[in-house]
């Protein structure tokens, strides 16, 4: 009951993210081709954000079906991770509107960094509520993409002052990163 | 599980994409009936699309119905179909401000047109993932609308640079299409 | 399953359009009693609005546990239901703006006798797939409130000319109407 | 299944206000730091009320979980609640644009006092229903959390007037209170 409830909350909260997004994605004032490639780096930083948000709920949703037991603290940091990814929209309307300048793009770069850490203390929540034979500890293995996601994100916000574009080519990397199917997770969480 | 939880999510977003679209029917400044006629092709753009994500969710609800097994590819394959189905609003929106004019309809046709791709996508996943004796192939059997919603889609962008009215004949006669009811479909996937 | 999906679809739907009501209660640009007390009247077509939408959940709620089946006819009276009442938040911030003015409080009146209707009509759906001995038939009784609903909202909409305060005082008075319990509705359906 | 359709429109409508109030975070108009900096008063409101948002899910959730029937008075006073959390979001925005000011303090104020007395109100229906060996009146015991929150958040209005940051160190202070783990509650209710 309770772990289906913090699923469903969740979900909501992901898909109510996902599709509000969208609303930041300003109507063009114009009707011509002028006004529809204005559009072009709005559109480019909501699909980016649309598919990290897509992979987090995958993800997160592999992850609790393991969980055995929900407690307050496994509550709590799953309200956390929700936070982190609330601020997703902003930046990305903020990027999408400056996305040459090395502000909003290293904030970018912090607002991924923050849940993937989120997203670590949740996994470890959940990692210590099973106690000693965890099936998630077995399930991540050596959890090389977890520990090495931070990390790139944590250099894209340094890259954003040298070259924004640079951050840019990583946040597109650690995406395909974890698109790239991974079988042997699927098969022990699926 | 995992299927109840891509039916739940997939309905949220499509729940929270049908109404932020009204969203978008902006409040008019005065308050006479003048004001209340120029709301006219924003209430029909949003009309017809409200009627598109409705036809939507009922067979993306009849088709996930007959999936047994949810794997990464078909998950991926349902994001992919809300991705395209989440720019709807804002399509609609840009159509509701100039509906005469061939840019934002032929935006508002490709709008349409990609989440029929996706969604023949999503089922070609399911099926593969069924085998052989897929109770959905069977249940779709040559479907023809859904081979034809595609091309009637493509040849709506092409019109919108003849006669934009043309393209909106399209896009209401590919509702109608889907609208009257297919007693076959129902009997077998209800 | 057709039966949950049906209703977690329209509770989300309903739950988005209550909150997103109150994005239409703009921040007033200043912050002394002035600024507040210029909220009021879009705080009351607020509070009005959702009551009428929190009837709407409570009785859909009721009916559609006593259906047994879902057809094709159902869902689309339902998605029907649905449209009319997502022009609420639009209506009630037209309203809010304009509250002493006839237009904009026909269109609220006109906006509370559609879905009005669609619920007459969504009632009717699941009576007819229930058969001869529907039990929701029988639950409904002569059904006097679902009845005089509509006569009472078309009257809001002439007397929103004459008066626009005449009209306020029927839309509160049909609001109560479905507030006081109905004890014998609730033991037959609850 | 009552019970079930109530927790998950709940949740839904909580969902949905911790993701909308991110919306009136406003992306900034200018790329740099001093427009980052501007966002901060914003961003604090926003996490003081999704950490608010987040108890009153927490709670919610572990207090509807106690209930075995839900009945009419149940159904109005959740959705009793449900409203006066939906002000929220707009109280958080007018905050966040004028935190040194006394009346959007004090509004503020007022916004926390009032789903707190909805909260209790509630909680008593749900006793009132389990009759006289009433599991969640075991539960909370003396409630001593419960009983003293509104009346700190009573003092808080007044204090707004005095010291608009007298009133922000009370709201830091309830919020801590509640987020303090009660591992006795916990293991009654979890």
């Amino acid at each position: 009951m309770t772990k289906g409830r913090m699923e469903a909350f969740s979900d909501g909260v992901i898909a109510i993210l996902i599709t509000i997004m969208v609303l930041e994605l300003k109507v063009p004032e114009g009707a011509d081709a002028h006004a529809l490639r204005g559009m072009l780096p709005g559109f480019l930083s909501y699909l980016l954000s649309f598919i990290y948000l897509g992979i987090y709920w995958v993800n997160h949703h592999h992850m609790v079906h393991t969980a055995d037991h929900i407690n307050g603290r496994i509550l709590w940091a799953n309200l956390h991770l929700l936070f982190w990814l609330s601020l997703v929209p902003s930046a990305t309307a903020w990027m999408g509107d400056n996305h040459t300048l090395p502000i909003p793009t290293a904030v970018y770069g912090a607002v991924l960094l923050m849940p993937a850490i989120a997203y670590y203390v949740l996994q470890q929540s959940i990692i210590a509520a099973q106690g000693p034979h965890s099936r998630l500890h077995d399930a991540i293995g050596r959890d090389y993409k977890g520990k090495l996601s931070p990390v790139l994100y944590a250099s894209s916000i340094g890259l954003a002052f040298v070259r924004p574009w640079m951050a840019d080519v990583i946040f597109v990397l650690v995406a395909l990163m974890w698109l790239v199917p991974d079988p042997r997770i699927e098969s022990r969480l699926g």
